[in-house]
């Protein structure tokens, strides 16, 4: 069923659509329309539908969903039934905030260690974190089974640490550094571009300004 | 044409497109067609005509784009051929991250203040953009005819911060608070939430544990 070609739009929602039903289960519904969750996180009723046919049937005609049982399974297409060892090269402005960015141990992604080559940081540590040397990254890797790399490096260093992480077999890497990386297909890659959401934003300015 | 609904991850690839066009440009190329700036950007060439099919027609068919016409009528599309005083509220790390960001000068978004309430912060420079007393908000705002507000706040007072900065009139706001924010229809909003690209990695991992 995975093999289907899945909009990225589709996966983005599915996370929305998680954190609503966490809040619906605090409140102690059991079950939940569509029609609910499309207002609850402001899309279409069909939108829902479409998005989680994707995956299969969860619901009951006529009934809904259940709420623990549909927060599970979208929790688990996510793949964050499991825990995902994490760490953190460059221990600046940027990785300083994402090591104390409180929402990614909520979602199972657990920061084991932070990497820089400045001496006056390496041995420190930020909320809890170790910072370790740069060299000890294919060590740490392999020692904690880490699949996941973020990087907050600076543009001109980038490649060369995403080079490294590919060498000691990290599996994803979440790229902060203002620079796009080349990475074996192999290896699930996403680069953040922090300009491209002010730019949505300036997009959407011009519209309001023509209408 | 404008009113036309337009998919956001048009808008997003059309960011990238103007990327790539500056470094053609740089190169001194002169012409190009859909399926170089296919090729260049990774996306196929029937997605980059119908990306820019929503906007009109801006090549000759047999010959291609010229490459600083495109260019110039995307950074229009996007908003970008003007120029956007912006300011930062929140002084922490992520805030501090933001304000050293190179990229959003680049693209035309000019960091004219950063606003934090704590006393040790107020009247410091960082990067050469001053920290004002978050009182001080309405009016800076005012002055610098600022219409993008980026919020790097705790999730706490990020409300709370959202309706100061949309009582003093500002057009657009970009929200990097674990927070959803509630703000009238008529203001350009984002909600970036640094979790959700680690989610879309790790389905990636669950598609390739599959296959």
């Amino acid at each position: 069923m995975k093999t289907l070609k899945i909009p990225e739009a589709t996966i983005i929602r599915l996370s929305v659509y998680s954190r609503f039903l966490t809040q619906a289960d605090q409140r102690g519904i059991i079950t939940i329309s569509s029609g609910e969750i499309a207002e609850g996180v402001g899309v279409s009723p069909a939108q829902v539908r479409k998005d989680l046919a994707y995956f299969g049937e969860f619901g009951t005609r006529g009934v809904g969903y259940n709420v623990k049982d549909l927060h599970h399974n979208i929790m688990k297409i996510l793949g964050l039934n499991s825990y995902w060892p994490a760490i953190i090269v460059g221990a600046g402005h940027l990785g300083t905030a994402l090591c104390m960015y409180g929402g990614f141990k909520e979602r199972g992604f657990k920061i084991v260690g932070m990497f820089d080559n400045d001496p006056d940081k390496i041995g420190e540590n930020i909320n809890d974190i170790f910072i370790y040397d740069l060299a000890k990254l294919d060590y740490i890797i392999k020692k904690e089974k880490v699949k996941i790399g973020i990087m907050a490096v600076p543009a001109g260093v980038a490649q060369d640490v995403a080079d490294k992480l590919v060498s000691a077999d990290i599996k994803a890497i979440l790229n902060f550094a203002p620079k796009v990386i080349n990475v074996p297909g192999s290896i699930a890659t996403r680069n953040v571009d922090l300009t491209v959401n002010l730019e949505i934003l300036t997009f959407n300015l011009g519209l309001s300004k023509d209408n």
